[in-house]
């Protein structure tokens, strides 16, 4: 294989981002490294939401108006558990439902989740290499005013409400990287870390044995891009756990959180006072427009990125 | 208690008579034991289609046209699973497929399938209470000119075509009744032997240790109805199973199947010429019309059944 791309993701806002790297690099190039950290027991099923909405963006399927699920899906099945008193704060369509059977039966016969997703994306199409950051188990906690909660328990059914305190990541101690994770990393040409939720998306990623190491050792131009734009998150609670947590809600702080390996920080230019900021960290600043309100400003984001990367154009389709 | 209505059922054409029963004599009077021997694993899913036949049916949302499932459920899921390579020969809805996930959760969480079971029942409106014949693992196997099959597999994806050597009840060595199954039959006024497969429907239930015991010293006067109307099998492969075995598909050899504890045995008019083999079985025939074709003939063949069991009729609901 030849040195890829690496990128680290979230959910939402990592997923339209490399929807528009897509088009703009060979998505064969790209091994996306996702996290796991929100995964969760549903009603007995598997349920990995990053894993699967990077998944389902990609393959151009995704509830992209909603932020999460399939476009399209019905609520068939979820109506009926509600009559058999099973949960229904998670709100999963019926041809989610299948992709939730299908990792929790490959689960329970001892299957990797590695192996699972990737089964996942082929049957989606879905031509980037998408892995877990573990196949072990880790779950991200989160210390908040109502107590210690589960992670989509704070997100989707308290709706991010309470006030966090501090954030854990369950199993860290033990979870090994996914097969390839490590590898991806030290040969990459590029790793780029999505606008994604950097204490809850981005942070189980690095938590994980070996993975920060790896960002600090490797050869690779490291570039980040910030989720944080006009002090504001663009998606989910990253700007008021970051307040939370006593840390400041900019662009610059989330740049400070991967001074350790970043090479270059992406921030958007209403936040361009940040740059020097940035800079003073020692990391070279790029400005643009990072809001991706459509698939042109997906596309030109992914141009920005790949241009300071200096990464191979995406071949044209022969006609 | 008060001595109750006991009635052994398999799958469809059992749900159809105790629908006409309910509306006869008080649906909370009767238990009914049903087959477990076609539960299946699907997909890591854990099914019972028999059960589920009687409390859909029960409960009035049964897909009575097509035999199995709920009455305009929908399929988003079964086509989205095919991406994944999964198995989509039994046709699953997504409603039932609620059903699939609470009873494999609850399962799976150390849930006896009579648990189970009543709460699907109750979260469907089921008055009458339906237990399993065992909460142990029971499966029906067929031996067949292609070898050993699973019930399943013999009747939803090979359509019932490989010729019937012999049947096999797996796990009945160490099944034990469930909670309230033997209870049931010995304080009973009356047991029911619905319109079902003797073999694979019926057999099962009388296989687990202590039921057909229970059977032959109930003081309870015990029906039972023919699911063969003029040599044929009103509904499945009962006939074309019992030709496999060496036994002549006719009422009168369902009789003799039930010699052992049936008091009054159910046979269609079109049957009537054999009345006196019946007869000469020791038990009472009672020649009526036995196709259910629909609602006014299901709740005939129930007023003939509690009219020669002498039950107590439904009271009028007040005013």
């Amino acid at each position: 294989m030849s040195r890829g791309i690496v990128a680290l993701a979230g959910g939402v806002g990592a997923a339209r981002f490399l929807s528009g790297l897509c088009e703009v690099v060979d998505p064969a190039e790209i091994t996306i490294i996702g996290n796991t950290g929100d995964d969760m027991e549903w009603n007995g099923l598997s349920i990995s939401p990053d894993l699967d909405t990077v998944a389902y963006t990609l393959a151009g399927v995704a509830d992209e108006e909603r932020g999460w699920g399939i476009r399209g899906d019905t609520y068939e099945s979820l109506g009926w558990m509600a009559r058999y008193g099973m949960e229904t704060w998670f709100k999963l369509g019926d041809r989610d439902l299948a992709t939730h059977c299908f990792r929790t039966d490959a689960l329970r016969r001892g299957m990797r989740l590695s192996e699972v997703t990737r089964r996942i994306c082929e049957g989606l199409g879905v031509r980037a290499r998408l892995l877990p950051v573990t196949d072990d188990r880790l779950r991200t906690r989160v210390e908040t005013s109502d107590g210690i909660l589960e992670f989509q328990k704070y997100f989707a059914e308290k709706r991010c409400e309470p006030e966090v305190r501090g954030i854990l990541f369950d199993g860290v101690e033990t979870a090994r990287p996914a097969p390839g994770v490590l590898d991806a990393i030290l040969d990459a040409v590029a790793v780029i870390v999505c606008p994604s939720n950097p204490l809850i998306s981005i942070g189980p990623i690095l938590a994980v044995a070996g993975v920060g190491e790896a960002l600090r050792v490797t050869t690779a131009k490291v570039l980040a891009i910030s989720p944080i734009v006009g002090g504001r998150a663009l998606k989910g609670p990253a700007d008021r756990m970051m307040r939370g947590l006593g840390l400041e809600s900019s662009a610059a702080a989330v740049a400070e959180l991967y001074r350790d390996f970043a090479d270059v920080f992406v921030l958007d230019k209403v936040d361009k006072a940040e740059r020097s900021r940035v800079e003073a960290l020692g990391m070279q600043a790029l400005v643009t427009l990072t809001v991706m309100k459509n698939r042109a400003a997906r596309v030109a984001l992914g141009r920005a990125v790949a241009g300071a990367l200096e990464l191979d154009p995406r071949p044209e389709p022969t006609p």
